[in-house]
Order: structure tokens, then sequence, then C-alpha cells
């Protein structure tokens, strides 16, 4: 698979997080010749906040890892790419329990502090023998500084391998914030997004790490659409081992916290970028703002439906600045829109205003900006004051001969 | 533009409706070197039921005609391909006056008994004086057999004329259905389709007749997917002349209806079918039907989400049985499944059931089915006794290349 057009120069220097062990390894599952399994290996105390996919035919890890979150502490992640073990019934969970079991045997921990994470095909039973026999070579081999091999070991349809780092301070004490992610296809999260490990040293309660994520997730990995498909897989965890020795925090609304909140939102916005610079066939990356809307919950949605539109992602990816087709997304999304207040700009050039093309508009002015590998999409909809943004790629002939026969 | 691969051999014989007479122009809106305008005079009399797109950025055209609608009876029809006349604010609504004022002199009758409709692209002014300066022509030259030529008139990137015809019976007296359609891309109506006009001789009061043809639209038109984009322009009108010479009959409950309710749920069925064989780049025909849902609107939104999914559909151009990604649109859609009754099938062969893999499933079984050009799938959700079944096409290459430069 050739890198994606959109890819950055190089993944980050990222530094080593206290009480963080990593560790990969090949078993086979599906690929060959590549890593296919990444441990993470937990200082005891650590705590553990969770987004999980709202699909409705999610995978047995998630049905795990939803009920595990309620301990709130974690001490092992666990995660195979190749196969999501997502529709495999009772075996599906019965292979969640051996990985379970004999983490939790191995580490000599609680079950609940175990998180087994599968990324890939669905509806293949998983050969979770494989996984089982590995354990104790990874155990032995952990590493705590290997997080490109890391962010490698979890990729399935990726074209490169997705980190970001940031440093911030808590009440005085520097804290470190390291996350990967993996996702190129099958991406239009409604929770969390595909896989997305980050790791802190920070000490903060679970419980105000928990909403801390959750409010960070919604304004990047739930902003982001490749294609529309939620995939029955997606995680996201953040897990902070307390070493840093900052005084723990409780309460998610401490002053002592903004710093640490800003770092966080723009690691978690860097990492879904990346996912949606991976876009299965993306040669375009693309930020679609609203304004005018009834309320931000309607500017996300008018959002979405412009950055899901097959119409408008072909138009793109064909360099046309086919405006016309933005309105129709508009139109189609449900949420109220004045048409003859709306207005169109594409590049920061305005198109059409108070519902009609712009008498000084030059298409040739925009043309330029559409050959561009960022474009940038905004409309005032003219109704209140709500606003959004989401981003996307394009939709080019690469994602069709990627899909038509990713399985086979 | 070579002829979509599931178009039907011949358009079909459609048979004098009395009280309606068609006439084509090319007026050189966008198109060169073919007709553009399509127009029908309709017998002093002739009632009209409409049903019209929901989108909030809906063109000139639909705001007069759900006006016009309130009348509830037709003189003139004429429609234009090339320009949507949607978007272009105070000056769209000036054309949309031109063009009925103008037809209103000519045929001396009431404004709101003229619906002009308009199909093409978003965001450009009209150049409607090309319409009216043609009207006079179309005037004269009309005629009552033309029905190939009237539904090619009003194509856009439509690769073949659909049209369809019944023979229904009411209350002793024959009554004939003509039905003429287009669309290809921005196909996901939602109240009606793109552009669908039917005719038929029947003598049905107003009142009755919209009743009848809003409920046939929702199993028929509102029922089909390409590419879930929305047009702004979408209107389906249907013309009761009431030359037949049946007693009028003005209870939509009539069982002297039941026949004719059935011929016409055919016709636009079979209208509906040609639209997605045409969808944009479409090699395939796909049926998708969902059972076991909350409710038949539950099972419809499923379904739905399996026929707007790209994922499936670039799977199903690909001939992959790729079921895992049906499994993945069920659980995206937002309705309740249970994960663990759940069955899917391809071309009636039982893939899955009771949420993991049927053990006797042989994919090459499947394999020959997907190479067929009719693929059938079908889900039971194990939840309640919901039902819906919809129609749509594949994503393919040809998709893309249609519309990354589908304007220029």
């Amino acid at each position: 698979m050739k890198k994606s057009p959109l890819a950055p120069d190089n993944f980050p220097q990222m530094p080593i997080i206290e009480g963080v062990k990593l560790a990969t390894s090949g078993c086979g599952i599906k690929y060959k010749n590549r890593t296919d399994l990444m441990l993470a290996e937990l200082a005891e105390g650590t705590v553990v906040a969770g987004v999980f996919t709202k699909s409705k035919t999610a995978s047995a890890n998630i049905v795990w890892g939803k009920e595990a979150l309620k301990k709130g502490t974690a001490r092992v992640l666990i995660v195979n790419s190749g196969n999501a073990n997502a529709f495999n019934g009772k075996a599906g969970e019965e292979s969640v329990a051996r990985i379970v079991d004999s983490c939790a045997s191995l580490w000599n921990c609680d079950k609940n502090e175990i998180y087994p994470c599968a990324t890939g095909v669905i509806g293949e039973p998983l050969p979770d023998s494989l996984i089982t026999d590995s354990l104790t070579k990874l155990k032995n081999e952990t590493n705590d500084n290997i997080w490109l091999e890391a962010a490698s070991a979890i990729m399935t349809t990726d074209t490169f391998p997705k980190g970001s780092t940031r440093t911030s301070n808590i009440n005085g004490v520097e804290v470190k914030i390291n996350g990967i992610a993996k996702g190129s296809g099958m991406i239009a999260p409604d929770m969390a997004t595909m896989l997305s490990y980050i790791f802190t040293d920070a000490n903060i309660s679970q419980d105000a790490l928990q909403n801390i994520f959750s409010e960070a997730v919604d304004k990047s990995f739930n902003s982001i659409t490749v294609d529309s498909d939620t995939s029955t897989s997606d995680t996201g965890l953040l897990f902070a081992t307390g070493k840093a020795g900052n005084d723990i925090i409780d309460d998610e609304n401490s002053p002592h916290l903004l710093d640490f909140k800003e770092k966080l939102s723009e690691l978690l916005l860097e990492l879904a970028h990346l996912i949606v610079k991976d876009g299965e066939g993306a040669s375009k990356f693309i930020t679609i703002t609203v304004t005018g809307a009834e309320s931000d919950k309607a500017a996300k949605k008018i959002a979405l439906s412009i950055a899901n539109s097959p119409l408008v992602k072909t138009a793109i990816a064909g360099e046309d600045a086919n405006w016309g087709r933005i309105v129709m997304a508009v139109g189609k999304s449900g949420e109220e829109a004045d048409r003859d207040k709306m207005s169109v700009s594409i590049g920061g050039i305005v198109i059409a205003k108070d519902g009609q093309l712009n008498p000084a508009y030059k298409e040739s002015e925009v043309t330029k900006h559409m050959q561009g590998q960022n474009i940038d999409i905004a409309t005032d909809v003219g109704i209140g004051k709500g606003s959004a943004t989401v981003w996307t790629c394009d939709l080019t002939h690469e994602y069709i001969t990627i899909n038509a026969d990713y399985r086979s």
C-alpha cells in the first residue's frame, strides 16, 4: 500500500512515560512479515478512562471493555490487528475470556484490569491461541521507548503509523502525554474512534479523567469522518499512571487542569487529523466549518452531512469548485437553514451570499485553492449562533480500489 | 456516456392518454445537440397530486410547485434539464414567475395550474428566456404519442430514458397509467424523487389521488438510494385527466380503486428500479430486505444504512461476499438489533445466524451469486416484526469518474 500523500514527514519523537512499558510481536493472525500484537503494561495504580463505539453490533472486546471500565484501573492493554473478533457470538466472548484469563494470571492482577482490543475483519473466528501463546514473550520483552513500533503493530489498512505527544504542567509539576492511533476506513466515530490509546503520567482521579476525556473526544475523534461507516471496534483509552508525582486532582474543573486539558485536546485533535489524512484513498484534507446554525449540535450535523456527501467528496477529488453540492448537502441534513441568507466560501473566498452567487466571485480564484492539499469549506446557514468544525478527506478512485477487494 | 449495463433492452410501448399532449425541444440551456425541454399540456379539469423534496435548500421551482398544488388542478407541465434553478435567490423566483406568466398567458389559464420543473446544476442563474421563447413552438407542436422523446428530454446524467405503463380497471372502465422519470446521481429521495411524471386518464378526486400517490411513493421512490445525496429538485407529479369516463371516485379507500392502486404501485416501483439501474457507475442492482426490526420504520432505517454504506457498496462492486460490512452497517444505523440473534443471507444462502458464522456456510456458493447483476441481501435483526425492502446499486470507479468532473 502506497503511503498517503497527506502523511506527515516523520513519526514524532515521543518521551518515556513512567509506568508504561510496551512490547510488540508478529503472531500471524492475518498479516505476514509484520507485527500484529501490541502490549502495554501499566504500573499498579494506573487509572483508565474510556470511550467506545455505540454500534449495536459491537465486538466482544467492546462488551468486555465497557464492563471492565467500571473498575477504573488498568494493568494490561493487549491489542491485535487483523481480526476484529466482531460478530463471532459466544465464540468471540470465549476468545476474550481466554485472553483475559491468561493475562490476569501472568500479571497476577484482577481480570477487570485487562483491556483486550481487536481490529480487522469482522465475522471470522479469532485464533486467540496465537495471542495467548505470545503473552510470556511479550511480557519478557517490554521496553519503555518503542512508541513507533507500538503504533505500527496496531495498523490495518493504515499507510503510516500515527502518534502525537505533548508536555503539560499540573500545579507546577511537568506531566507527559503520548498517544497512538490507528484508522483509515470505516471511520465515522460515534463516541470514540477506531483504536486510540493515550498514556500519561499525570495523577488524576478516574472520574475526573473520564469526564475530561469524553469532552475532548467530542471535538476531535467524534468530529471526523472518512466514509460515514462506523466501526464495530471503536475504542479510545486514556491511561494515567500517576507517576509524575503531582498531588492527585479529583475535580475535573480544577484550574490546575486547564493546561492539561488544552494539551490533551491538542493531542487528540492531531491524532484525529492524522486518521483523516490516512483516509482510504485520501488526496485532500478537508476542513468544514458551519456557522449560523440553530445550535452547535445542529451545526455539527450539517457539517457531517457535507463531510459525508459522496458528491461533495468526489467534486473535491476532481478539484472542481462545485459549490452547489455543498448547498445540496446543507439542505438534506434535516437541520434548519435559511436558503435566502446562506453563504458559502471555499478557501476563504465568498462564492455565494444571501442565498445566491456572489456577483464578485471569480471561479479562477478558488481553482488554485482546490488544487492544493488542504481544502477549507465554510458555510453560514443564517439561522442562529450554533457552530462546529469537522474534518474529512476526499473520495477517490483509490478508495474504491482499496475497498472493492480488501478482505480477499 | 456509456449506457448502464443494467439498462432494460427497450423503452416500453406506451399508449396515448386522452387529455395529455406532449412536446419536446432543444433550447440549449446547457446541453448541445439534444432536447432539454419537455412540455405536457393537460386537458381542462385535470387534477394533480404531488410530492416534493424535503430539502431545506429546495429550488424556486419546488417552492412554486408546493404552493400551486393547493389549487389541485393542472394545465401545463414544463420541465427543463441542464439547470436546477436552485440557490439562485430572488433571481430564481423571478425566473419561475416569468415562465409561469408566459404559460398562463399562452394557455389562458390560472397561474396555479402551471408546473415549471428544473433539473441540473445548482447555483447557476437559469437563462429562462431560452424557455419562454420556446413556448409557442412547443404549444404548436404537441403530440400525444412521443413518450420516449419526453422521457429523453428530461435526462441529465441518465444513460437511458425511463418509462413504465400499466392498464387498470376502475369500476368496469379501463384506465391507463403512463409514467416517465429521470435520475441517476444525487438519489436518496426524502419524500419524492428526482423528477417523475405520471399521467392517467382515471377520474379520481384530487384528495383521493394525493393520498394514493403519497402512500405508493413511500414504498417505491422513497425506498431507493444511489449515493445518499438528496436532490434540491425532487419532484413527483401524478396528473389525472379524468377522460377515461369512469364515475368519479372521491374516497381513496373505495374498493373500486384497489386495482388502480396496485397498478400504480407497480409502475412507480418499476420507475424507481430503473433509476437505481441507472445509478451513476452502477454495475449491480441490489435488493436489501430487513426483517425482525422493532418497526417497519426501524427496518427501513437499517436497510438504508446498509444501502448507503460505501464499504458495503464497494465490496459488492468487487464481487466480495464481505458480509461483516453488512453487520457493521446494521450496527451503525442507530436502531435496535440483537447481535446474538442476527442472521445474514446473500442470494438466499444463510451466511450467519444466531450472531455468528453458519458452520455449514461455503463461501464458494455465494461467490457465484456475487458475480451476477442482481444481488439479494437479507438480514433478520432478531428484535420484532418490522420489515422493509430498499433498493440500491454498487459504488464503482465509474461513480468517481462521473462525479469528480461532472460540472465542468
